[in-house]
């Protein structure tokens, strides 16, 4: 029955939600994953993702991991991290732009482990050569730029908070050192409307604030139905990655971070988030940005 | 030359701006229309937009209203005004899906005016039957609602802005009461971030959100330029219109406004709008909303 479900290409959420409820009624089979917690990081190939994936697996010796990412066969990065976390670290296939790998993947996680306990949204993208590249002007803004990126930075993230809600309903803080779950949408400061005096980079800043007010949305949804899980979005700073690397040239050095720096300040405001601070949005400093 | 250039298909940035030089060279042939100046609304078709019209040409016998609608052979509305203000009303096609639509517009106000003193943007769209509806619950959050509303309600008003802005640009304030042109784009409450509440609406909620961002972007390029233009983001208020139709019953009577109470609230604010005012996001009461 449980492969049954799992084999079935529309997977419908009352489904995932039974599948959960049978896995729970095993519960003892499964615990021991639960003195670690299971955290899921989507996009995860490279920069920031990875890095959390990394921190995740080497912070708690039982934590399980699942790192998302578009190509399995080619994250090289994840592929290396493997051969070093085989037991912990599960990688899955997840496209933003293809509903049925969302589907998929909170279909795998239900089997496998049953619920999640932190679900990191770390994929984004600001220019891909000859696709989209942050506008300068009011004058280069294009209809392809802004939906693209609406698609990947805002849509992205809330349909697979909405796939992974039964799983982290299920999660709570059980296992981690929390009370609640916690969705970690990675935002960016340039998103804020309020702090927005420079313009510019249309399709990227309104795909950002789009993304600021689903959170928003959804975390007000979680603490209506008293769910254990609270929604943040985070702004890692400026930090030094293959997003960034076009755009470093007038960053002063001490403002540039690296990978390490920023996901272990990001990872602490995760670790010591409580139910207040459900739909709030930080800085990697803890400060909170205005919308 | 100029027929020639109307004619084109495509039809570049730069052609347009020579066309509206080349007009201003001959000013005094159509500086009397100068006097009431030149408005467009966008959205004309129904509600509000069509509302904006009637009221333009009311207050003002000198004033020009282009109407854009995406069917201008359906247009009720507009096709009874006509019969009225057949000189002073121009009615246009324009589906802000279609950017050939918009380029062709924008074409057609620099050959037969030359200059644009007020853009409303009063388009949007909430519900359509079996297309779109607001989501009660992020389970009922799919990526094309999202994606549609995105487009109809953010990308649609900023391509609309970015192809009139040569037009704005020339006509400035004269021709008004004012000291500059106006990009008055109609938002709504629901997408503060600071003031939802609520949650549900995603995909209406985003897309007001995001084009409060790229409005901001907007105003802050025109002010960096020095261009005799500012853009405020609009809330009319619950007014009874098709849109809000089919979620009223939990209105209390006194908060649903008529379109004429609400259009002239909002002419008001338009008319006494000065260039501090760039950027901002004011309801019919003139109060700014939070982001
Ligand atoms: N770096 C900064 O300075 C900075 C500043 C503010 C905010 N941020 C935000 O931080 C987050 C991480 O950025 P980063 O610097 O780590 O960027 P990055 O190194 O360019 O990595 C972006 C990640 O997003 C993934 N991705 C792109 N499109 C996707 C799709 N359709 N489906 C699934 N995954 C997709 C990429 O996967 P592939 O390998 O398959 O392309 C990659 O793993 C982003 O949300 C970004 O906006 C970064
Ligand atoms: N009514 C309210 O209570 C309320 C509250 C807050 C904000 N607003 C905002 O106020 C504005 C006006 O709303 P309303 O109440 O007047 O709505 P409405 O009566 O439903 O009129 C909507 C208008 O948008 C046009 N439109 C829809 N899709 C379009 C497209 N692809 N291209 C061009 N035009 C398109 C419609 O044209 P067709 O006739 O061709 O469909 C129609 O003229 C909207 O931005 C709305 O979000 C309204």
């Amino acid at each position: 029955m449980k492969l049954h479900l799992v084999n079935q290409r529309l997977f419908s959420t009352a489904n995932l939600i039974s599948m959960i409820k049978l896995r729970a009624s095993s519960f003892s089979t499964f615990s021991s994953k639960r003195e670690g917690g299971v955290s899921m990081v989507q996009g995860a190939s490279r920069g920031l993702g990875l890095e959390f994936v990394k921190q995740l697996l080497v912070r708690n010796s039982q934590e399980h991991v699942i790192a998302t990412c578009r190509n399995p066969n080619t994250a090289a990065g994840l592929i290396e991290l493997k051969k070093k976390f085989s037991e912990r670290l599960h990688i899955q296939k997840l496209d933003l732009t293809i509903d049925s790998t969302i589907e998929d993947c909170a279909k795998a996680i239900a089997e496998k482990h049953g619920y999640l306990n932190l679900l990191v949204n770390a994929s984004g993208i600001l220019s891909i050569p000859d696709v989209i590249q942050p506008e300068t002007t009011l004058t280069k803004v294009e209809r392809s730029s802004l939906l693209l990126a609406y698609e990947v930075n805002a849509v992205g993230p809330i349909l697979v908070t909405k796939h992974m809600w039964p799983l982290l309903k299920a999660g709570g803080g059980n296992g981690s050192e929390r009370d609640v779950a916690v969705v970690a949408n990675i935002s960016a400061r340039v998103g804020s409307i309020g702090d927005n005096r420079l313009g510019g980079w249309h399709s990227y800043r309104a795909s950002k604030t789009a993304l600021n007010q689903l959170t928003k949305c959804v975390a007000v949804e979680f603490a209506r139905k008293k769910d254990p899980i609270i929604c943040i979005l985070l702004h890692p700073g400026t930090v030094d990655t293959d997003l960034s690397k076009p755009f470093q040239k007038n960053v002063p050095k001490d403002k540039l971070f690296t990978k390490e720096f920023s996901v272990g300040r990001l990872l602490g405001i995760i670790d010591s988030s409580k139910s207040h601070d459900n739909g709030k949005f930080f800085d990697w400093d803890h400060k909170e940005i205005v919308w």
